[in-house]
């Protein structure tokens, strides 16, 4: 193996993604791999205080402030953390990557797609995930699992919100077939998860 | 007067730019003028945190995330800000602006030009300043001026990056001769405010 393998969980809020990340980590670490595993935004000083503004339900945030500072985030993570930890030949794991600010930022709040492709290859420096795992569920799956904060997040930015934000989603599996798996996520955790594992095995060529 | 005005002043680090820019605040206030005034990066609730992200020494920034930070930064002022007082017909008086990451990240750091500017068009909605005052000092001079921690900056960054910038803040005033009046700001801070006075005397009309 000449560097590390770069592993994506995607999906959209409440769609079980962060579940099937932590289970992801734990599986490879019981299988002896030597795993990083991240979140975005986050995973580094200047990221992680760029979440907080993020996160901040006080902030009023433009479209375009909102785009630049997942790119700020993903930059340092990228170039502190994820590409060291590649020449290094770890597995890195990563809840959520460029994909989401494509559906989110692009699909979601109608930013131009061409020029959203063009800043997360920018802030990447073209880092693309070998493998990106889509956990999908239908919006109403999504609203009946969400717990009260992130439940009114999503209610706050709105149901064709996310319609977009899940179609968006989906057209990136389409187009990029090789890199994106789509999971279906409606089964539950053990099921997905089952799913989940057998893409990871057959990629990592486990038996 | 439809909408108000807006002006920039922009320069060098040390070079005398901020002290210009609060006596010309001062100036118009005292001339009856409803003027508002911002520094960048900041001036906003969430443009003052980023501002102290991209201030803090201990941070090691990458250049995209550096500025993705300024251009967010700018883009919460302009919306939330500067167009509503525009609107309102004041007179906008700002110590930095779009020129500031041309010069710094595009002409300092290396990064396109081309890009810095598509950026600075998206994160402004195209603002331009009415006007532009660039006070410009041989960086023999910045360094002469600068004080302990803004001295430590300037050489922690280079002194070759700087004149990189200032070559930019140069090409800049070439390039766009109608609103970029640049003054010489070598001869101390009374001289210069004469040379500033006497900018803002013609373009505003003041006998």
């Amino acid at each position: 193996m000449k560097r590390g393998i770069f592993i994506t969980l995607e999906g959209i809020d409440a769609s079980g993604k962060t579940t099937q990340f932590k289970r992801l980590v734990n599986y490879l670490k019981r299988r002896g791999y030597d795993v990083v595993s991240f979140r975005e935004p986050g995973g580094e000083d200047v990221s992680e205080r760029i979440r907080k503004i993020l996160l901040d339900n006080r902030f009023a945030l433009t479209r375009e402030a909102e785009l630049f500072l997942y790119l700020a985030s993903r930059s340092q993570l990228v170039l502190n953390r994820i590409i060291p930890f590649l020449k290094d030949k770890k597995i890195i794991v990563c809840d959520r990557f460029s994909d989401s600010t494509l559906a989110y930022q692009g699909y979601g709040r109608g930013l131009s797609l061409k020029l959203v492709k063009k800043l997360n290859d920018f802030a990447t420096n073209r880092l693309v995930p070998d493998l990106t795992i889509l956990i999908d569920v239908p919006l109403k799956e999504s609203l009946k699992r969400a717990k009260d904060k992130k439940k009114d997040r999503l209610e706050r930015s709105g149901i064709s919100f996310y319609q977009r934000v899940r179609g968006g989603f989906l057209e990136i599996a389409r187009k990029e077939k090789t890199r994106v798996k789509m999971v279906d996520g409606i089964g539950g955790v053990e099921k997905t998860w089952d799913k989940v594992k057998a893409v990871v095995d057959e990629f990592l060529q486990i038996d």
